[in-house]
């Protein structure tokens, strides 16, 4: 018997949802600005421990509690072991906690413009959301505060705005709710300050870190968030039991243990930021401070959306967002010099 | 202000909840055989594609529909590429399925004793479980079939019985069903048949496979999954958007590419299975003929218990399910001849 003729075998939410579009990934001879990776290799330890790695190590099934990484970042960060988990990737950090705290009776808040997965998020988990504007210059509006959702999620610093909110702002708004409060922190190794000292204060809150920016690592998958005792056991409930492989840990903990490293290639990319700010506002862009790893550039006239697409024909690729508010900006994730450089003649040729 | 005087910050579900508890992973010098663990190495073409991972491409974003690995897989299953869907391991693709199909108002069904981790996700979900126990025989309930669940899950073979239900008889299942039915086979590499071809005829089947028992990679965390276009397209719905690292898909291509150590691996184990299995005989248990790489092997005195106890002290660790129906029972990880040997003496010794 054909099966063709049956309803739909899925939940209505996943029906009606679309999916997350993850930045376009050329391939070849490109200069690739779109999707905030770092321009830089990582450090040559990481590469070590993934070369490093047994047979035996990947016989069996990996740690569950991630227990030398727990170790070796706990020294690092200054936290107790205990209060990091770790994830797949930070976007698996994102998906525990919806799983924790969001369902049909418990929504989803977040300042926008703002990670575009986010919402994707909210219609997997099937909860609604609060979505409440940033203000003008990047401060947390009013009405994001006494929120009544079971997640609060802010990031900061922010994508594509590239502001920061300062910690004392933040720590107001936690007070203020009723629910856990995540900082998406995925950018903060490039910005002035982050909100560690906040999971110390306050048992609601959460912030989770990425190795993919900062450590040059996307394609490693790894993230971690550092939160209360009361979050991490509903974070432990929920995660995959195995979530992250024998390889991927032991890359982790090599990564983080190079934290000259991490510094160099850090410095490197905010001493490009400043210079490629300076020089897109000579050509008549409007580019705010960034504390982040790329920049997100208005320009009126020609539109973004005609300067990314002759860009693209000259295999220079950077990010735009078809959706108000933002369709007069491109967002430029910052390269090597030569990178930037190559973006920059093109500009002059276009702007 | 404390925040310790408020309500939970969990969903209700969450709270209630215990977690699933992975089976125990000793350390040292042990004889290891509770995890259904290969005994014997990956292929090495696997450490060759892991030391062969580049700087470069850790540093971008991985593939996210994990082109290469569906590209050879499609080729060495005979089926579709796109029909295929990759996980951090068997356990992803249940979550993926669990959430494209579950939820308050669509259960999860799976006949009993199974894998324990089922009704966690079930839980993890907020969807009610019908658990049906399998007819003495290991042959499928009647009570199964026309049931109103979202999924259904079958273990094939199954954990910890060890059986096997024919193809004829999950194709009469699937059609008797107007939800999906997963047939899990993580432990098919050990089997008689496989039910590949169902998905090639039922929309509303998906085939689990894991790289965790035939192929030695339980540390790599990687299954596949194969079902029909409509199923495919939900679950890259709730998938993370990069949810396999460029290491785990470089090595999980070499994996399935060498389908020559996979026999040879899988030949070595069966016949230590068959050899176990006369032993433990001779000593007095019963012993069903098994599908899979493990025994469950059952004796009325002494009780498993008090067996499963000292063998720990001997550092042999086997699994004991302290629950009705399996008390009286054993579950034995094929070791390698020597690992095997080493628990036979111990249990003449002990029984």
């Amino acid at each position: 018997m054909a099966r063709s003729t049956r309803m739909t075998y899925f939940r209505e939410n996943i029906e009606r949802m679309g999916g997350y579009m993850p930045g376009h990934q050329p391939v070849g001879d490109v200069v690739k600005l779109n999707t905030n990776e770092n321009p830089y290799p990582c450090s040559p330890k990481v590469m070590e421990a993934i070369r490093a790695v047994s047979e035996e190590s990947l016989r069996k099934y990996p740690k569950v509690h991630w227990d030398d990484f727990r170790e070796v970042a706990g020294k690092i960060l200054k936290v107790a072991p205990e209060s990091i988990v770790c994830g797949n990737g930070g976007d698996e950090i994102l998906t525990m906690l919806m799983r924790c705290c969001c369902d049909r009776d418990r929504p989803l808040a977040f300042p926008v413009s703002t990670y575009s997965l986010y919402p994707v998020l909210a219609q997997i988990q099937d909860c609604s959301t609060i979505e409440v504007p940033f203000n003008a210059g990047g401060e947390l509006p009013d009405d994001l505060f006494d929120n009544k959702a079971g997640l609060t999620i802010l990031c900061n610093p922010n994508s594509p705005s590239t502001s920061l909110v300062p910690v004392d702002e933040i720590a107001r708004l936690a007070k203020s709710l009723d629910g856990v409060l995540l900082i998406d922190e995925a950018y903060v190794d490039f910005a002035r300050w982050n909100c560690l000292e906040l999971v110390r204060q306050l048992d609601n809150v959460a912030t989770l870190r990425s190795m993919s920016k900062g450590y040059s690592l996307a394609g490693l998958r790894f993230g971690y968030c550092v939160a209360s005792e009361k979050i991490v056991t509903a974070m432990c409930k929920v995660k995959d039991s195995y979530n992250l492989n024998a390889i991927t840990q032991a890359a982790a903990i090599a990564a983080i243990s190079d934290q000259q490293h991490l510094k160099q290639n850090v410095a490197k990319v905010i001493a490009e930021r400043e210079r490629l700010s300076q020089e897109l506002f000579k050509l008549g862009f409007k580019v705010p401070p960034s504390d982040t790893n790329f920049l997100l550039a208005e320009i009126s006239a020609p539109s973004a959306k005609s300067i990314y697409e002759k860009l693209c024909e000259e295999k220079i690729y950077v990010r735009y967002f078809d959706q108000v508010g933002l369709d007069d900006k491109l967002r430029i994730t910052i390269g090597t010099p030569h990178q930037n450089n190559v973006l920059f003649e093109a500009l002059i040729n276009i702007v």
